[in-house]
């Protein structure tokens, strides 16, 4: 019961999620044999303001 | 200094989350014999449309 | 699919695993109502050298 | 920066492991359109007895 | 390319944030003598009703 | 409580992680005024092979 976490920043369209979670399940059944079905995966957004780059906030890189 | 970490999906009810944070506690410092006021315990709630399995998201299964 | 991650110092006597995955997977199933069969536990183990409290390492604390 | 962490059993061979990073990468980049070398991946594997699913210790379980 | 998380209770001074990246990055790039601009770092912010100190509510024990 | 986690290679020097230990609850601590004493931190130290940049192994950047 393998289980993949993506940590990222946030998601605004909807159907990404969908896509992103059916693309990691399918990249790691097929290298690992194990069945898709037994995959959980947790998409875990976050804002920019909680993410740091280099010592910095994302928030202030990108502004 | 114990950290037991749950994720799952939101919990609406939040007399459930005490109940949680004892529960899992208690049956931690039971088994390891490690003092349960040495326990700290995370509630990592997620959206359906963040959680994926078997390669679909919980709020397309559960439509 | 809710998973269960405790972080804590290593287990010598190995039926304490499966005592562990038991009692919080039961735990966390009274309350929440999920059934048992849907958790996941991971049992993530560390070196005294890898864990600091309060500012300092454990293996020296209980030295 | 997105970090990807799997969470799963022993990977015995090794090259599965350069596959398993490339292509959890690919999928994740392609549908974020976020840049492959932005991604971190770790691979956390885990002993059988270190991992409960339905309650019961997956060393257990597939005696 | 090490990644520093840190979970812990909400943080209202969004100044803060930047500091603590800051902080978090120069200690440990200074430590580890791994360049600054390797580092990434989550903020992980969590209600009180969500953390559980000694088995109960981080809500509950500050009321 | 605050948990400061941070994965990253091996630290071969056993002396650096209690400097890192120190220095990281010492940032954190200072920042949030949060007491030091109140935080735990974990070293997750992982093999080169288990860890990806940008779709490759580091073990393989790094031959």
């Amino acid at each position: 019961m393998p289980v993949i976490t993506i940590d990222l920043g946030t998601i605004e369209d909807k159907e990404k999620k969908g896509q992103l979670v059916q693309a990691l399940t399918e990249a790691a059944s097929t290298v690992t044999q194990i069945p898709a079905d037994k995959f959980i995966v947790f998409i875990k957004e976050m804002e920019r303001e909680n993410i740091g780059v280099g010592g910095k906030l994302l928030s202030d890189i990108l502004k």
